[in-house]
């Protein structure tokens, strides 16, 4: 099932039927406000009875397109995780970039996005040249934890998934480098488009492989596989629980494939009107305009 | 004004008089159930009415030692963010290390940690070796913003900020290299102690000149002045909200002086037992034991 945030007399948590959007508060056994209370309150009979609500069409639904959609997690409890350099043709085009030196990771590379809050589908990527003019796309794979653990085994870290969405890990690639850290160019205001949906992991297939692309302007730029991650999800879940508890709701980027604009010569930063279309197969496309302010 | 977060059922915030707490929950024409009410519902008639129940001494106090402590943000909504390498002296014995190698940086280095729950006075700081072998301290300046602001100028800044405490930017050197990027081992649990209270600006002169210290075992290991700072307070702030909104309840730590155990040859790590002190003139003392499981 894919679930959406919306904002309607405040946030809302709806299921994707089709193109009809059915309200999920008030309507089940347990009180659910938000994405994160659903998380926290999943278990086998609260699937099954949403399930029974889609099939009984007892509820009244809304056109999707007449709600007004917010990231899947609009405030996320704490920064969201991202993974760099974890897809080995995207190591290398960074390689010969002046951001990194390390080529292919031997362990994986974990940074934060200041993502509170995180932009929807059909929001704008707002920013100034006065404070970046080397804005980039990067679309990730959005992994979302179901619940509490601590040095999680790779074999057990599917039990920890609650699903998947899309996050385009908008990145200034000047205030990357000049930061040396990368959380501030990761973290302008609006670098976290994150959805449309967020689909539950009892829709995804594991090991996780799904077809993965990002267009601006219609012109495909990245083209990959969620397999061909360099440290997949097992491995990361487990890894980076070690010593870390994760929580339900904390959402891991796990990098993005090659063809980042940094990636060209010359490069191909975003201009004011691109249109950034980002696509995973069985979660959907996630489209936001860029607006240079 | 120093205030302190406390647990007596549930979280509860109060002002030190002395050795003596008072409890400002249902105390206050204002309702504050946590710091972080407490820092968005500051004006300055609030603070006056703090002020008077101190002097009238009408409310029932607690002794200081009777209370659990809690870090005076258990909980901050986003991670911490911290700079790295802002005094010129801790910079020169990291850049003799394997971690970094830019010396002198030209740029705040900043990076975040998770500190979802930070823990308190008197709190350990838990690790296994399984994890990490090379643990150490970093006392740092924590400022916390009062206020929501995005491009704030350098000479504003002092009105964004609500107050200051210590944070131990506790660190796993082992792992922070390995990953490349800072933030798994900057945030282990237990790795943020924060306290021992939260005081407010109008306590501590502004620029910000005071004497910091870590002392383990009562040796002493790092001690330097905030006055020191490469990049300071009000260049921080402006800075980091260049197109980043910075919100009430932020917490930046503001880097660690030299004297980290990784600056000694043989390197000082963390080991069981041992008592770390972390100090700063106008807050008082942050002490938390080590406790290797």
């Amino acid at each position: 099932m894919k679930f959406i945030s919306y904002f309607s007399r405040g946030e809302q948590v709806g299921v994707l039927a089709g193109d009809k959007v059915i309200p999920l508060q008030n309507n089940l056994s347990v009180k659910i406000n938000s994405m994160l209370d659903l998380i926290e309150n999943t278990t086998a009979d609260l699937l099954d009875e949403i399930e029974s609500i889609m099939v009984d069409n007892k509820i009244t639904s809304l056109p999707v397109d007449s709600v007004k959609l917010l990231a899947p997690i609009p405030y996320p409890r704490r920064n969201v995780i991202c993974l760099g350099k974890n897809y080995e043709e995207h190591a290398r085009e960074i390689k010969m970039t002046k951001i990194s030196d390390t080529g292919i990771p031997s362990a994986p590379i974990y940074f934060t996005k200041m993502a509170s809050p995180a932009i929807a589908h059909g929001d704008d990527i707002r920013f100034s040249c006065q404070n970046t003019c080397q804005v980039d796309y990067e679309v990730e794979l959005a992994v979302v934890i179901a619940k509490e653990g601590t040095n999680i085994k790779a074999d057990e870290a599917e039990e920890y998934v609650w699903g998947y969405t899309i996050v385009n890990d908008v990145t200034a690639r000047d205030l990357q480098g000049k930061h040396k850290q990368w959380y501030k160019g990761k973290s302008l205001d609006t670098f976290c488009p994150m959805g449309p949906a967020l689909v539950h992991k009892n829709a995804i297939p594991f090991p996780v492989e799904l077809n993965i692309q990002c267009r601006i302007n219609g012109e495909l730029r990245q083209n990959s596989n969620t397999g061909n991650m360099i440290f997949d999800i097992p491995y990361i879940i487990s890894d980076l629980s070690k010593g870390m508890t994760l929580k339900p709701g904390d959402i891991i980027c796990t990098g993005t494939p090659s063809g980042v604009g940094m990636g060209f010569e010359p490069h191909k930063f975003l201009n004011n009107g691109d249109i950034v279309e980002c696509y995973i197969e069985g979660i959907g496309r996630l489209v936001n305009t860029v607006a240079v302010i």
